[in-house]
Parts: C-alpha cells; sequence; structure tokens
C-alpha cells in the first residue's frame, strides 16, 4: 500500500510521523490540528505544521480512517494471566514495540483464563476491527481454542491446538533442556541429577528430551534414578533436594528457578556448598529470584519478550506463519555463579 | 445519559450485552449483526439476537458511534514499566476490571520510561478520543508531567506531580509502616531495627515516619541507631544483617521483601532462627519470593490492583477526584511465618 494516509505497512500515519516531520512535539501538532483556541503556536510551527499534514497526507481523526478502510490499526492480545506472572508482562511488551514499529496499536485483555471474561474480551477486540487477535498462555501449553477466534486472524503465542489450523510461536523446550545440560557439562559434570516438575507439559517432556539427548551426545548413559518429579516451586525444590544428595550427583537440572531456589535451602541446610559441592543450573530467568540467591543462579531463559514479537510478525505477514508444527523461538542461558 | 445505545454510564451498548440478553454466544452475536455468510445459525437464535439489538439500540459497529459521539469507549493507560515488574502488572489487571464494569476498554502502553515513546504512546491515545488517561509509574514517586497530558483528563496512578492540578492517587506509605511495625509490637518485640532505603522516595519517608508513629504509640521512644539504610535489594538486606545483629534487635522491619531475603540469607549463616531468634516482616508482598522464603515472610502489601480501579473510577467521576493531596490507599497486612 502506498496510497497517501498510510504508511508502507498499511497502517495510518499518525500525529507522531506529522510531528517528527515537521520538528515539533506531538502536543503542538494536536494544537494545530484540531484548532485549540487559546494555544499559543507560533506562524513558523504552525505552518510546517500543516505542511507536514499535507506531505504526509494525515487525517487527524484515527477513528475514522479506520472506518473508511473496514480494518483498524489495531492488534489484539488475550492473555490469561498477563498480571499475576512477572512472565507473561514481556509478551506484551515485545507484541507491543513489533506492532507500533509497522504502525499498529496494541488492545491487551487480560482474562484471569475466566471462559466469559476471555468471550467479553474477544468480541470487544471484533467491535473494534481488530487486525488480528494475539491469543497467549502464560505458561507453553495446549489450549482449547474460543470459537470466536476463528472470526479473524489468530496467531497463538507460547500455546498451541492441534488440529486447530491455527499458527503458533512456542518456546522450544527441547533445545533449552539441552543448553542447560551441556553448561553443566562443559564444567566436567558427569552425574547430573534432573528435577523435573510433576505438571505433564510441554516443558515437562522437552527439557526431559533435551536432557538425554544432551547426555547422550556426551556418550553417558541415562540414568532414570537421577530423575525426579517434585511440584515446580520452591518447596518441591526444597523436598527434591534429599534425592539429589543420594543420588551421589555433583549437579542438578531445576525445572525452573523457583526449584533451584529450594534446592538452595536445602543444600545450605546440609552445609553443601554451591558450586563446589553441588553445581545448580535453573530455567526461566525470573530476575527476582535468579539474579539474586548466593550465589546468583546461571539458569536458561524463556523468550517471552521475543514470543510476543514473532506473534506480531507472524500476524502482519512480516514473518510467514507455519501452518503444521508451532514455531519454536530458541531458549538463551544465562551464566551466573552456580556452575 | 440514557438516550438508546449507550449503558447508564454513557458507554456503548457492546456484543456481549446483545449476547446476554439473547442467551447465545458471542460469536452467534457476531455471525448474525455481520451477516455473515455460510453460519449455520437457527431462525431462533437468529430471531432473539434480532430482539435484542433492537431492544438494547446495540450498533454494531462501535468505531461508527465513537465518532458520532466525539469521545471513544477507551481509557488510556501509560505505564513506565509494566512489563519488567511483576508489580505493575496488577494496576492493569485492576483498571481494566473497573473500566470493564463502565463499559470502557483500556488501551495499554508501556514506555520503558523513555520520553519518545511516552509522547508517541499519548499521542496515540488522544488521536483515539479517550475518555482520558491513567498515567501510572511502577513505583511511588514525584513525577514531571508530560506536557500531552494536560489535553484530556488524566489521573496520575502511584505518582503525584504537586502544582500540576492532576489528581493523583498512591499507595498510604506512613499507614504501611505503621502497620508492619504494629505486627511486631503485638509479638511483644520492643526493640525493633528497620532497614530502609537508601533511595530517597515517598517509601522512604513514608515507612520511616509510620515506623517511628507505632513506636511512639507503644511508648517506646525512637533510636536511630536501630535505622540502617540499605540497597532496596537481597544485597542491601545481606549486608544491614549484622547492624540488626549487633544492635541488639529482636526484629527487624525489612524496607521491601527483597531486603528480607537478603535477612534471611545474613540470619540463616550467623546459624539464628526466624522467628525464634529474630522475626522480620518485609514489604510489598511480592509473591514469588514472600510466600515461598523458609520460613514464609510477613510482610505488608503495596495495593496496586486498588490504585488501578481507584484511578479509573476517579476518571470516571464514579469516585471524587481529589485537587489537593494524592487520595491515599491503604496497604493491608499479609501475615505469614517471619513474625
Amino acid at each position: 500500500m502506498s496510497t497517501a494516509g498510510s504508511s508502507k505497512h498499511g497502517a495510518p500515519v499518525t500525529m507522531r510521523d506529522v510531528a517528527r516531520l515537521s520538528g515539533v512535539s506531538v502536543s503542538t501538532v494536536s494544537h494545530v490540528v484540531n484548532d485549540k483556541p487559546g494555544a499559543r503556536i507560533g506562524k513558523d510551527a504552525r505552518r510546517r505544521v500543516q505542511e507536514a499534514v499535507e506531505q504526509l497526507g494525515y487525517r487527524p481523526n484515527v477513528l475514522a480512517k479506520t472506518l473508511s478502510r473496514g480494518t483498524s490499526a489495531f492488534i489484539g492480545l488475550v492473555a490469561d494471566e498477563i498480571a499475576t506472572t512477572p512472565f507473561a508482562g514481556q509478551i506484551i511488551h515485545g507484541a507491543q514495540d513489533e506492532a507500533w514499529k509497522h504502525g499498529f496499536v496494541l488492545l491487551v485483555a487480560n482474562t484471569d483464563g475466566n471462559a466469559a471474561v476471555e468471550d467479553d474480551a474477544i468480541a470487544m477486540m471484533l467491535e473494534h476491527q481488530v487486525r488480528g487477535i494475539l491469543y497467549s498462555s502464560w505458561y507453553h501449553r495446549e489450549i482449547s481454542v474460543p470459537e470466536a477466534l476463528h472470526q479473524t486472524d489468530t496467531i497463538l503465542v507460547d500455546c498451541f491446538a492441534h488440529g486447530s489450523g491455527l499458527p503458533a510461536v512456542v518456546p522450544d523446550e527441547e533445545q533449552g533442556g539441552r543448553t542447560a545440560t551441556e553448561e553443566l557439562l562443559a564444567h566436567g559434570h558427569r552425574r547430573i541429577a534432573f528435577l523435573n516438575t510433576t505438571t505433564p507439559s510441554p516443558a515437562q517432556t522437552g527439557r526431559l528430551a533435551g536432557y538425554r539427548s544432551a547426555l547422550e551426545a556426551a556418550g553417558i548413559g541415562f540414568d532414570p534414578a537421577l530423575v525426579l518429579p517434585v511440584a515446580p516451586d520452591q518447596g518441591g525444590g526444597y523436598a527434591g533436594t534429599s534425592h539429589v544428595v543420594d543420588s551421589g550427583a555433583s549437579a542438578v537440572f531445576c525445572h525452573n528457578d523457583r526449584v533451584a531456589m529450594g534446592v538452595y535451602d536445602g543444600l545450605r541446610e546440609r552445609g553443601l556448598r554451591i558450586p563446589d559441592d553441588v553445581a545448580v543450573i535453573g530455567f526461566d530467568n525470573q530476575d527476582v529470584i535468579a539474579a539474586h540467591l548466593r550465589p546468583t543462579l546461571s539458569t536458561v531463559a524463556l523468550p517471552h519478550y521475543e514470543l510476543g514479537a514473532a506473534g506480531v510478525r507472524m500476524l502482519l505477514g512480516v514473518d510467514p506463519a507455519p501452518d503444521d508444527e508451532p514455531r519454536l523461538v530458541a531458549c538463551p542461558p544465562v551464566l551466573r555463579h552456580s556452575v
């Protein structure tokens, strides 16, 4: 699209484009285009704004533009628990940055996983003629797709629904598990325990598969006695510490940073030092924990920001949307002092 | 307002109102009102939807309605760091719930505290003819008001700007500090240390004032030797532990939960038990820490959800907006096992 009034991505020219071109503040542009009484704007600034408006084909009322185009410059983001986890926020952040880059605005709805609220949120977004919807979960899982999502372009973010035909983008759990295990192997550990989660999930199976494949690549046989499923929090890690110690492992890969925090307490009570006696690696890179344990925790990051950004790119056709298996986003290592 | 097509708060009737009245799903309403080809909707459901549309005065295009009214059913929320703190998310949550209750939709922008991004975000919201803007900070502080905010109704949430004329809603830091100290006093402690923050802020002065007033009310003189400012994180708490122990205090009030987490490590290294040897209380109720330390941490909660909800109520005139001092929201105690 290259009609006047649209940027190269088909999104409308905005007040900030006008401000940039004319070298004045957005506030000044607003005064000029809305012809506010009482605003003291210099003749020169007023002229520059008017020239920029003309040059860019800017129309002050974005909603009027939307009506004439039939779709808005909104992208919807439906999230189950943005607000109650420090994690999902980064999905919003990545989606917002990428949406803005292409001239779109994000409409965010937090549903707490409540189906009625979700229905309301999707209806609201359809009424606002969104370009499409990102439907996201605060943890990687298979979902059932709300019926109304089929009425617009939808991308699943941090979740997937086999057979739904909806493109999805999720973290590469297997690569993440391999990365964590490789970090322990690189420090000479051969007997590596794994405190996995008891919760069935792609994270449970994927991280285990990565742990196994890293061991196999290093010529170390898989020993099921070294793997213990625990509750995926501090209590689970604390309770699982005895198993780690009894197994004779010199290192432990924890399903997440909260489990690792519990293991720290368990090892400390036994007078064992990290990493000298037992090396510990986590998963998630939950900053308030990982960066502040003593010693600071080496871990693998969940790529939440990138999941949000990739979802927007897929929705807008900047990146191709896979129609079969979910697209995988890599989980990078974050190395600190526990290995 | 009581014209057809508007709810009692002046917000438009939505697709979900139609769905509720006609007893069908939002998806079905969407099919009927948009007359989608290929949709198989029963005659009875179609009739009920059409009756509800007529009865409620529903018009399918919310953007057209907005144009005809001159203001939209949007409320803007500009936040500096929603995504990078687990806290600010609850402000969004509270604002969203309250906005929806009154038929408004929240437009959220995360600015990372970047002035140019903030300017863009406010411009976007003005272009969408928002009913008003909540301008929020991830921690309670005085801000300078971006010029463009004066072009619409604005409420400051978790921040304030003396002399700006903008209404504000903030946590009651002094009451929070008093509550924390009273909890320690109630358990018989008389010599109570306070690890305050080194960062000048309303939290620093307010919590200290609350600590002093609780002591005074209990007939205990203020001893400046018991107060030590530390970095407001785990490292600060860890470093401050020796001061607490050397002071002979039997209890410590920590500026926040992260400081308390550092104190736990410091006390444990000295072989001191919580709460038997030293009782500990935090501030913030940062769940991933407070609910999972060993023992779990008693603390005082920051009322983020309520700040967001109160901001929307003040913006919509449901609650009166103070035009002088910020409105204070209470910080409730959250009692666990460290006192």
